[in-house]
This record gives C-alpha cells, sequence and structure tokens, in this order.
C-alpha cells in the first residue's frame, strides 16, 4: 500500500501565478512529508448556486495555466469536466479527469471521460448510497478503462447541510478501486448562505483526519491563500498556510493506518 | 386559478403506436374530467442506474414521434433534455422543456432551455432544500423567460429513498411560479434494486391526492399499460387502465382546494 | 367510516377557565362543521428543550381540570403521560391516554398504559420508520387492549427539522388501527431556536388538508388564543379563531376523501 | 489529556460468572495497552423492538452482579436507568449513570441522576442536534452536578439506518464535557430486521478508529463472546476475542491524536 495522496488545490484556477504559488507550496509539503500530490484547479464553475457566481477561467484559459503547472512544477494535475465535448482535450493535459458529484450518472459523461483513458475520479452524488457507486463504475469500466477513484464528498441531510458517512469509505473500497475523502466539499453547507453555499472549514481537518485513520488512498482538500475573498467555496476551503501542518499530521495517521489496515 | 393540469405520458418513448395509444387514452380521460393534458415522453433516459438499462429512441426518433402525437392529436407535449445542443431542436417541436433533477443547477443548461422560449419545467433536485428554487428560477429569468414550472419530485431520505416534504410546494409556489408534484417519481427508490431503481407505485395516487388538495398547479404521473414490462421506471409507473378513475378523483379535489386556497 | 376526529386544545393545560375557553369553541366549531372532538391538554411537559421551560399545572390539578371540562362540556379528553405510575390515576379521568413520541418503545409504559383499557394514542417517534409501529402496536396488544390509535408527528431530517411523510399514513394504516395526523407537532422545528423549539405554524393547515384528503381517521392540531405568549410550542400553534375556517375546510376534504377511499 | 477510556461490556448482563468473564478479559486487555476500563451492563432492556425481546435480570439482580464485578475486579461500572426511581439506588453500586438516547429529552430523569451525584453519562438522542445537547447539560447542572458525559450513538437518517456524524464530536466538545464515541450502537439498524434491529458489526471498529483519531475521550463498544446468540444487540456487537487487538491499535491512534489536538 502507497503512501497517502493528497489532491489539493484552489476551488476555481484564478490565473497562472496564483495556481503556480498553491501548487508550489502544496508540493512542497507533500514532498516534505511524504505525501504524493496531484494539483486541482477548476477552470468552469458549471453548477454554481447563484447565475451571478464567478465561473472561471474557461477550458482554454484554464487547460493553458494546467499544462503550465505541469511544465513548470512536474506534478500531475486534475481538474473536473462538464460534458462529453470537454474530456479528450482535457485528457490531452490533465492526468486526472473528475467527475462532479451531481454529473455522477450521467452515462454519456463518464462513457466519454472512460474513453480518453485518463484517469477518472468520480464523486459520489450526494443522493447516492455507497454501494450505488458499483453501477457507476461499471459505466466507466464498460470503456475498457479501469483507471478509478472513488471521492465521497458527503450526503445530503435534511436541507443545506451534508453529512459524511464514514462507512461509505470502506463500502466504496468493496469496489477494489481507491477511495479519496473530499474533506472540503463534505463540510459544505449547499446554498446555506442564499445566493450562495456555507461551509464549516473547522470541520474539513476532522473529516480529513478521521478518513485518514480509517485508511484511505487519498485526500482531496481545497485551499486559498485567503479563503474568504476567493471566488467560490470560501467558507469550507483550508487556508494554505495552514496546510504544511495538516499535511504532516495526516501524514503520521497515514502510517498507522496503512500499518493496522482495517479488516472488513 | 385554472383547473389542475396533468402532465402524463410513459418513461421511455418506445415508437408512435405506443406514444399515440396512451395519449389518447389520457387526453380523453383529461377531457372528459376538466384537466388539462400534457403529454409527457422521453427520447433518452441519460442517467439510467445502469449502463445496461435501455436508453431509449434517440433525439431524431423521438422529435419524430413528439411531433407526430402532436399533429395527431392536438396535445401539448413535454420531453426532457440533457445538454445545450438539444434544447433548440426540441423547442422546435415541443412545448415544454424539462430540466432533469440531477441538472438542475446546470447553470449552461438552463440559460440554453431558457433562451428557447419554450416554457421551462424544473424539476427540484433531490439535494436540494425548496427555497434554493429561487436560484435556480434566476438562471433561466436571466434569459428574460419567465415561463418556468417547479417540479417537487422527492428529497434524498437515507440511502435509496425520497421523502416528499408537502411543505416544499407552498414553498416553491413563493417564487410565484406554478408547482406540479410529480407523484411516481417521488415514490422512486433510487438505486434500490441494485442494478435499477425501485419504487412504490401504490403510494403515487397518495402523493398525488394529497398535492391537489394543497392546491398545485399540475400533477406529473408517469403510466403505461403494462408497468411491470416497461424498459424502465416500471415500479413506480401507474397502470394505464387506473389513470381514468385518478383523474377524475383528482378533479374533485382539485376544484374543492381551489375553492379554498391555502394562505401562507 | 366515520367523519373525521379533531383531537385539538392548548400544548399544556394553563388553568381551568383556559381548557373551558378553548374546548368549548372547538366543540362549537366541530359541532357546527360534523367533526367528532376530543380535547387535548397536558398536565405535564417532561421533555421541554431547557430545563427552564414551564412545565405545567401537574398531575393532580391537571386532572381536576380534565374533569371539569367533561364535566362541564361533555366530551373525551385526552392528555400524555409519561411513566407507569400516571397511568392509573390519569385513565380515571380521561379517556385517550397519549404516549409520546420520544417514549413509544418503552414497554413497560406502553403495558402499564394498555392495562388501563382507555384508548391508547401512541405517537409514532421521530426516529421510527412507520412499520416499526407494528411492533410498538404489539406491546399494547399484549394487554389485550385494543383500543389504539397511531399518529404521525414527523420523522428526523436533518437537524432540528421534521419531515411529515405521507406514506406513513397508509403504512401505519395497514395495521388496522385507526391514523392520526398531529399537523401542528409535525412543522415543529426541533431545539431550532436555541433554548426553545421553533415551528413553522403557516404549515400546519397544509400538513392537516394532505392528511385529510388521504383519509386519515382524526387530526390533532395544538391552538391557543394567542400563540406567540403560550407557555410552550407557540411557534407552531394555530391561532384559535382561526381554527373554526380550518375544520369548515377539512370536512369538506373529509367527506370527500372517504367517500374515495384510497386502495393500497 | 489522559489516554483513552474504554466503557466496554454486554448488551445485557446476563449472569455473574459471564459478567466476570468478560469484565475480566477488559480489563486485561485495557492494562495491557494503557488504557482506562469501565465496565458496562445493563439490568434492563427497557425499550426492546418487540415485547417478547428479553428483557435481562431485572434492577435487584443486575445490581448484584454489578457489585460482585466491582469487588472481584475493582474497576468502575456504568449501567443506563430508565426512571428516577432507579437513580439513587443505581448511584449505590455504579460509578457511572447512564441515560438511554430515547429519554435523553427527560427533565426528571435528568436531574434524579444528576443529584445522585455520580457521573452521568447522556447518549445523545438519534433525533437531536450535537448543538441541542447543551440544553440537556443545563439540566443536569441545575442540580450542581457536572460530572457529565457526553456520547455520540448515530443520528436518524432514513428509516431504520443511522449515520454517525463525525462533526458532533467536536460539536459536542464545546461544552467542555469529555465526548465518548459509541462504535456499535452508531452501526446499529433499529427495527432493521422486522421484530428486531440489525446492525454492521463490520463497521464498529471503523466508527471506533475515526473517532479516537479525532480525539475522543472514550469509546464505548459493547462485546459478547458469542454475539450471534447474545440476548440482545448481537449484530452490532464486536466479538470478545477481537477486542484486545482493536484496543492495541485504538490505543495507538490515541497516543497519536493527543499528541496533535485538532483546533477548533
Amino acid at each position: 500500500t502507497r503512501p497517502l495522496t493528497v489532491i489539493a488545490g484552489p476551488c476555481q484556477l484564478e490565473n497562472l501565478d496564483h495556481a503556480l504559488m498553491i501548487a508550489r507550496a502544496m508540493k512542497e509539503a507533500c514532498a516534505r512529508y511524504g505525501a504524493q500530490f496531484i494539483f486541482k484547479g477548476s477552470f468552469d464553475k458549471a453548477n454554481r448556486t447563484s447565475v451571478s457566481g464567478k465561473r472561471g477561467l474557461g477550458i482554454d484559459e484554464g487547460l493553458r495555466v494546467m499544462e503550465a503547472v505541469k511544465a513548470e512544477l512536474d506534478v500531475p494535475v486534475l481538474t473536473d469536466i462538464h460534458n462529453e465535448a470537454q474530456c479528450a482535450p482535457v485528457a490531452e493535459v490533465c492526468d486526472v479527469l473528475q467527475i462532479p458529484a451531481f454529473l455522477c450518472r450521467q452515462t454519456d459523461l463518464l462513457v466519454a471521460a472512460g474513453k480518453t483513458g485518463a484517469v477518472i475520479n468520480i464523486k459520489k452524488g450526494q443522493f447516492l448510497a455507497p454501494w450505488d457507486m458499483a453501477n457507476v463504475v461499471a459505466k466507466v469500466e464498460s470503456t475498457g478503462n479501469t483507471r478509478i477513484l472513488l471521492t465521497e464528498r458527503g450526503t445530503s441531510f435534511g436541507y443545506n447541510t451534508l453529512v459524511a458517512d464514514m462507512r461509505s469509505l470502506p463500502q466504496m473500497a468493496a469496489t477494489g478501486y481507491p477511495v479519496v475523502m473530499d474533506a472540503t466539499h463534505s463540510v459544505q453547507q449547499p446554498g446555506g448562505m442564499g445566493g450562495s453555499s456555507g461551509g464549516q472549514r473547522e470541520f474539513a481537518p476532522v473529516m480529513a483526519r478521521a478518513a485518514v485513520a480509517i485508511g484511505v488512498a487519498a485526500v482531496f482538500i481545497e485551499t486559498h491563500e485567503a479563503p474568504d475573498t476567493a471566488p467560490s467555496d470560501g467558507p469550507n476551503m483550508i487556508p494554505l498556510d495552514q496546510m504544511p501542518d495538516l499535511v504532516q499530521t495526516l501524514m503520521e495517521f497515514d502510517r498507522l493506518a496503512k500499518a493496522h489496515p482495517l479488516k472488513l
């Protein structure tokens, strides 16, 4: 079993300098403490709460940023795609294509993503049971692609709140694919601020640590140097300057968890 | 206030004869009891539980069927769309474009649909609070289109089950737009049968009647002459031969409800 | 099938004059519109959110009030009991003993209540599925008492909110016992105001009407002449002066529902 | 900060030999790995799913067993109480009085328990938000007793299932009182087997480990040498022979967690 992978970056790509700044800081922190690192950034926020929420750089500019981050820092990069047409061009640049939670049952998108041969990270819909992901996985597998990651990002729990069910991690792992804990989206409060989503940033490290102790393959964490002024998802992002300490602690839990794998 | 509209039809369009058979039966039942009628049918089931679930006729053949139903029976028709490219061609044929629940926050789809000028029926996501629909509505309104319907189709409630919260109906009505109760999908049990969704067909009339008593503008009901052999959603569809009695009873409740509008 | 029974009264008994005032107003409204009436009042609020919430008159004074209401107005009366010792003395005065939702699995309480021979109204716990009530019912039936009512009062739905699942009404009716809709507690927001529970009074008539349309045997409604100053449950009680109109409308829906019983 | 406390024992006390056998095994395992140990056993299962479920030894015999376990093994003991009258006699024998989840808002019970001066372990109701426990705590504090523990045992999540929200642990810790994770009840499936509750025993170590990583003061684990034939709660108890390894691993996580306390 490999050490923990940390998938981290800003919610949305803002510009190249900003992406490089965050990627560099995270690469360094992960290298220092022995974590694998994948840089995450979105070129389009396609399902903002409000029509006036900032959408992002767009696919062309976004991919240029991703390409430059890869070239400059030699790190794998991940972004989310929203329709079939985006799959091929994104896969030319990015190592991991991410299926957004709301879209995790859209057959054509899963198949188009799978066909690229890239790694596909599927976020479990807030409306799905962990065992339902077996059917989702089969859609990607139907393309012959078995480079799949499954991400827990919280489940609907009443209105405007999610709950992260820790049973979901071993249940999804039963598919045989690596499981990722999305520590920052699982503490989101969708629509909780009226025109935008709220979040409980303070609990993101709680979620990350619990999941790492259980033995997940990776954690997914959105981070920003100034979350409160970030263009999206500020309420649940972890400040960048807290990330090195967090990575250090998570790696200690990771070593202990992997030395004592849970048998289910 | 107008009498109840009944949006009804099979889950998926199977062929022209089948569509005509159901549309004719429903048109007749609605006319007899004073309901307005809109024929519903899907040309693509884009988010089936399983990759091997039947997808449907496809857009070209599906629109030909819809066109023929309109021409033959002179009834308005509704279908659901899954990406921006489908909006314009579908709007040339169909009176109502429906936004699927999983896609109800996809800004581009809402905007593309709105721009057609057609009536847009937005299904509330299983992961959304009723008041969150104000933000969804604003995305369509941003195109200048205010011909909007809002549909309750159940909210995530634990795993593999939905619950229909009756408070949602007046809460969505506070937007000023007509509210539709989807009586058959709100009793669906998503993923409840492993490779497909289960359903509790027996409770669909319960949901319809409760909502009509509260005073909704429309009910949405999927129906089939033989639900158990239907290509999709059989477990929650109402047998076609039970529809005339159901419409008759609902119209009695509708008259009473509209004579005593609930003040909130 | 008998016409609708209306179980109504204040959340807590305040004094004899107050009880008589409400009981008289409700008796008159129910008589005018053809409903059966049961007067409800609590002598002890044993599970207030806060230790400083008002508890009520106590059992001795409370039973004196109930006895006087019965003597003066000749109406059946209902109150809730909280331990085994209360069952026998309460049953000497009250026609219906009510098991609070939190206590609906306490075997000794159910058995002690059942042994009195009084009618037992069991509120379904916020943590129970409708079908779980079959086991609860069996505890009372074990005493030979089959005079049982089952009440829906909402189910936990995330934090600080309940949802009333309309499927619960026919599901509990499958036990063969009359089903009651508690229209005011199912719109309660437990703990929602920090030191006390909130409520959405405006939706209580929505719940009542939906349930009556489905065909319940009774509705349970707490009412007060000035809910905002009531010692408990003000946020979800219906003002007394709105009750006659509500009863009138509900009776119209009741007649229609009972003329068209739902077959499940 | 002290090392982890393990509260463990059978669901119900069966007889003295059985209690001694389990208590001895757990005392030894805890001593070996540095955990504090509290022996848990119930003398009455007062809210069994079914009226025919075994209730237990009763208070007199149960307290004799507890007294003998204390005398023989010199370990603190915990049991749950169900009404006010039980508080004083139980407190003469037991170190910790436990308030069952369903009863956690019963003011009189909390006050009677508090007055004994014993440690009071309050299980959070399946219907309560973590922050609602501040009001529950105040009821015990009103007696001057501040020896309080707060236990997470899962929250209602749809029907027949619970979810353990890890945010609850730091949220309840904000009261200032030690927080306990009940690893075996939080994987219970209430009523899930028709006439009895089901459970997902395999996930109990997952819950325990996640909570210990977050830094809880104690875990609560029911255990039995042969869970499948235990008189109650078999489906979610951990086999006794697996407990030493589990305690060993949990203590490693505990040391790491307490060396890196989460700041919230």
